[in-house]
């Protein structure tokens, strides 16, 4: 299989930080975005939707979704099980996971998208053409903060994101809180549990990834 | 358990079809939005979001999202199948749902919440306030009118939206195209493959919940 990567992104950090805790590797295509690759005819054909990242299977067949790719090698690979054993780990998991992309890294994403001067015209991805809203960047900031103080309240209470075991919602949230680092948006200074939380899931190998 | 649901949304409708095409019957406790239940205090110690569906387990546990719900269900009761049976289905249905959601379902909500006047202040689901924002409206309007006809394409070349079965994929897609009606947004009436479709899914006794 290949897979269809962007160093700099936060959406296929996700994939390659799922792949290192599994131990499973891939061949690896870097995707230039900041070129437009993307959008070139070749890129097209394995994503219409002309995002990263992709996983290429040895048939052909593209899953072109974070989640999807997960999924794909949690089945290729159960173990270990980054999406929770029983059903109620499954289902909190996944819940989790879901809390930190739509509050999370989209709120990050609006933010960023519709402020920075490289991306007018781009504030969505994908091959369509999105003028900047100033308000989104706005409201995106605003939302980044009021949910990094919700998980410094959850992570007080709890080891890992989705309960006693690492899964896939702490990947989720790393590549999250880094993001939103970079947009020079943090947790408040007494931030403990999160700082806690963050210090050990930094520590682990996959981080680097 | 119990299911926290709200008749006339679309996210509980999302689970309410799940249940129906697992057999699966839920003591049912109808909230009501109209009247803003969800930010009083008994439920907000349900779900501190604010939000349906809900899935409160027997021990009190709860699951505070759509997809953590129906992976729950999916894992208590695995016949039928809706999340895909080999890692490529699995990781194809999950792909496809996410497609749905991330550019169809939020879409058609930007579409909707930044535009009906009982939603001033009300822009976001969940316990903060934020303004509405016209341009966003008027954005999801448009992609929502792109991705009918990517739907489309789609359903021309592929029986369901994920391949052969009938998936959790085509029950977040039916929900997203019945939502974009009530919002007078169609597809173009040469859409053969989406009609087809959608005549297919909506026979279903399921589409009735």
């Amino acid at each position: 299989m290949k897979f269809y990567d962007c160093k700099t992104a936060p959406s296929p950090r996700r994939v390659r930080i799922f792949l290192a805790e599994k131990g499973i590797e891939a061949e690896t295509v870097e995707v230039d975005l900041g070129s437009g690759e993307q959008f070139g005819e070749a890129f097209r054909k394995i994503n219409p939707d002309c995002t990263v990242p992709v996983l290429e299977l040895d048939d052909g067949v593209c899953i072109s979704d974070v989640l999807g790719i997960c999924r794909y090698l949690e089945a290729l690979k159960p173990e270990p099980p980054l999406f929770g054993r029983s059903p109620v780990e499954q289902g909190l998991v996944t819940m989790w996971n879901s809390k930190v992309e739509q509050q999370g890294l989209m709120a990050m994403a609006d933010a960023f998208r519709n402020s920075v001067a490289g991306l007018k015209g781009r504030a969505l991805p994908g091959p369509r053409s999105y003028e900047q809203i100033p308000e989104l960047a706005a409201r995106g900031r605003e939302r980044v903060l009021a949910f990094l103080g919700k998980l410094d309240d959850r992570l007080r209470d709890s080891r890992w994101l989705a309960g006693d075991a690492f899964s896939v919602a702490d990947i989720t949230a790393l590549v999250f809180v880094d993001f939103a680092r970079r947009g020079k948006l943090t947790a408040a200074d007494d931030a403990e549990g999160l700082k806690r939380w963050y210090d050990e899931v930094s520590a682990r190998p996959s981080a680097q990834a």
